[in-house]
């Protein structure tokens, strides 16, 4: 499942991101995944101040986000990392690791976040690609926009072919690791964020003794 | 969890049962449970013909009956015996056996039925007693009344100290076996059967998404 | 996940299904989903002849189609029906039964399947809409191909605009009823029939243990 | 299920918490579930520190329960708060949080833990209700006893109508989450307690075998 | 785990086997696993009336056997096989498929079978090996002796060197296909034969509800 | 399923291990299960500085082996102990306790790990002897060598009958704590280390897929 968000990120932190980019220290992002040869991207050094900045700025912007939250149900989050794509730069089709060494724990990568820093029509190609057997869904969002998708899916970003492709990713553990588990505890809560408040106070306690048992249930 | 119904069968119903208990052959109840050593109560013999109508009366309401097929999701149904208790007749504490010899597959006994023929005022004692650790259900319907209850529970019938216990009593294999599982859905499917209309047309289909997903889930 | 496989019916097959599908008898499609009133297209007559043997040819390639087998480790299939949409017909968004009403046993729907029999540029509109939350997968396919997909999504058919939209559709119990489960399956399947003739004889027995273990751990 | 502990606090316990109520600072219970408008009771000031001699109290008599220990399974346990209906106040129907925002890392409420501080003929009414469907099944202990319940089910405490309820409560994670689950390991740990010393050497390891893999199994 | 029966067939019956065993017509094992290309025994045909005998001492004996009863929980037996390894005849390493093509349903393989028709001493070579990962289990019996184990583990017959290995096979689906499941409802089984004799009346009910309320959730 | 690895300890790790046992204070193992009434042999003083180099040795050896940690996907490992067995000594058959009270976390005993460092033929008896129902695994390992199992197994260790049995052992808890889970994604992960680079870059990607989701899936 997926969930879009519209002004994820206000503009002036769009804007600070930006500019901060230019400043930033990048690396080669195939330390992250070093087996991919089809990876060829750019990642800010983890080491440096300023991306640390972004880095921050992306987590508070997770915290403060309900729609976020009722979606991906967060455990843990991994510090987002600022990422550039330039011309014939490209991510190939790949699985995101189950385990991600951050900290004394690895973390479960369950949801993997894009935000979009580069606005859509700043760069052709680019697009992130989220193979569903035959059928491909394309991502390709406004500046300030993120994007959240199951990490267990296969998925790619498209080579750019001009101008650069600027974003933010990162990866969540989620307390509900099942993503069809956890799509059903969203749309239950949904119906209980919008019905209940109409709903006969018996029927409203049925829902809720649903609702903390499933999460009882599937929280791992 | 438990599901009381009251005028489970119509009062002609009870007469024609109470009736027709006169004239059917009663037969040890050992035979269904024969390890049992704390077990003495009579059960109309399954070959007799006046206890096929029993049976069928019994499995009649079972169909018809909304709530029933709500709360238990049956899949099959084993024939319902009339039981009787004389004074001094009693059923030690026990749990129903998984998997019931009926036809040419076991029904698995998910849910368990006991119909009150007998009023709870022409006997004394006879109280169905469900154990659930320290504490216990006691359970004495109005004639026609039906109680539904897992069979995952120990329970037992008291001895009778005067007058006649006479219930019909029947197993059920449910299709969603889990009692917790079945209580959730359940429990959604009142809300929707009762709030449903009020709600926007998305909010009901997500609910509907909930449902139809977790009887695929949970089913067996 | 979606499996869209092209000329899955051949021409002729087509062909007899378009002449067919001009004398059978079509009844209001309601009639298998009466709650939803959103719901406003024609389906063929069950107890047609013509339309009987409009699902015979559908069976059988579905019977002679390994991609299909492959991908839904079929076990019941119900019959499958002509369905059409005439201009301002659409069917709204909606999840489909857990459990249909066929045969003896009800048949859980675990895998969706639309064989497109109307080209796609013979009418406008009538998109079959997949949803996955924020985003939607739109299919409309050529002539005689298919489509595949999880019976556990919510989606519609948008209205036709113009021209007339014909289709056949099914639904199949499957071994594996976890949509996550049986895509894992399906891409080890496919990693063995396209690699195992390489591979050593120790690696190829190791990735027959899994997938011969999985599929005894996952079939339901 | 249940398990009711007479004398889980000594008597000179239950005095010194009785004292202490009267000199504890009491605030509006709603803090921890501010959208249940049903609910009208008073809790111990978290920050106060009388209240949080009796929360130690609590603490030690969970520690020093082997009946306690060999039920619940515990993991983690919330800090026991003191909490007083007065006459009129009730707590409605409801389920309990399936996370409690407990330090660093939410509690899951797995058991439910009410310790009777009043005699139950010190007040009438409030009676802790517990829902199991079309059943209820009424708690109202001895000064001094504990009762322990899945945390799972609907529950309620009546209007408090004379006198004054006075109770201890606290949550419980358990290793064994699931309360079916962790039911059959109480009841395998009873029969090792009670039966292994007159076992065959040989069944008394197939026991412990049963009993230590169920664990690893079941442990979340 | 590994059940070994010894006498699972009688003297005379081992005999009638061996004398059939001289008139069957037997043809290329591989038609079970064309695949294996490891394989060569020889089978006997199963439209060969002399097979079909034999077949039906062999299910006489499963069906007579309370010990592998209580070891298999038995669903479904699939029609048992007269197998029959000459001098440098082998069935190389691998893994029994999930479900084997018998009658209108597949059955799984839960467990498979070899009964010993010619004795250990009459042929060298030929020992089923069993692997469990870098250790070996050997397994060569006395004639009428059964083994049963699990069909998840790897496996193969390594090439006879000497004499004739004559041999029935058959594979069951078992109502607890987990094998770790089935076995601790094995060992609970044997604990509550031989011990619950002996044990309080409560603790042996204790036993019952853990044994009956497991074999409903793990049974499929 | 077992893993045997020949040096897991260097030659010159195993004559330290040798010289500092004979310097090391030994104790009655029984400290670790006081309840086995047929455990007799001595272990390192966990106080004994000694123990703790000896101990530090196997932690090495464990950390650095990346066979034992494709095999045993660790996430917490025990302070390994050195143990004793003079002539007499033994450990009866028993199950390893599900959780080991170390640190402030119980540790889930899911895979055991004997290193040998007496030679196999230093000693008579003391073989290490795991149960899989009828059949008995015999293990007596080089020195140096490791022997990795499940914990879910009954073992025992046969009585010594000459020379000294003297041993290394430890506890780890799996990232993936189900045996057979376990082993399957041990399998799929030889499959991947030895055939990936052989393999089309799409069917290469569809087995990450499979490999990282069962991961996911699988780890608690």
């Amino acid at each position: 499942m997926f969930l879009q968000i519209e002004k994820f990120l206000t503009e002036s932190e769009v804007r600070s991101i930006g500019d901060m980019s230019s400043r930033v220290k990048f690396i080669d992002g195939r330390r992250s995944n070093p087996h991919n040869t089809r990876k060829t991207n750019l990642i800010a050094d983890p080491a440096d101040s300023v991306g640390q900045q972004i880095s921050q700025i992306a987590l508070n912007a997770l915290q403060r986000s309900d729609e976020a939250r009722d979606f991906v149900f967060p455990k843990r989050v991994a510090i987002p990392t600022l990422s550039r794509y330039e011309v014939g730069m490209t991510y190939g089709a790949h699985i995101d690791s189950a385990f991600l060494p951050v900290g004394p724990q690895p973390l479960r990568s369950d949801v993997s976040c894009t935000i979009f820093i580069a606005n859509a029509d700043d760069y052709e190609g680019g697009e992130l690609i989220v193979h569903l057997g035959s059928q491909l869904v394309r991502l390709k969002g406004a500046a300030g926009s993120a994007v959240f998708y199951a990490s267990t899916a296969i998925h790619q970003v498209l080579p750019v072919t001009s101008g650069v492709r600027l974003v933010v990713i990162t990866f969540i553990e989620s307390q509900i690791p099942d993503p069809m588990e956890r799509d059903m505890l969203y749309a239950l809560g949904e119906v209980r964020a919008l019905e209940a408040a109409k709903m006969d106070w018996r029927n409203r306690t049925q829902l809720d003794y649903v609702i903390e048992n499933l999460r009882r249930m599937w929280s791992r």
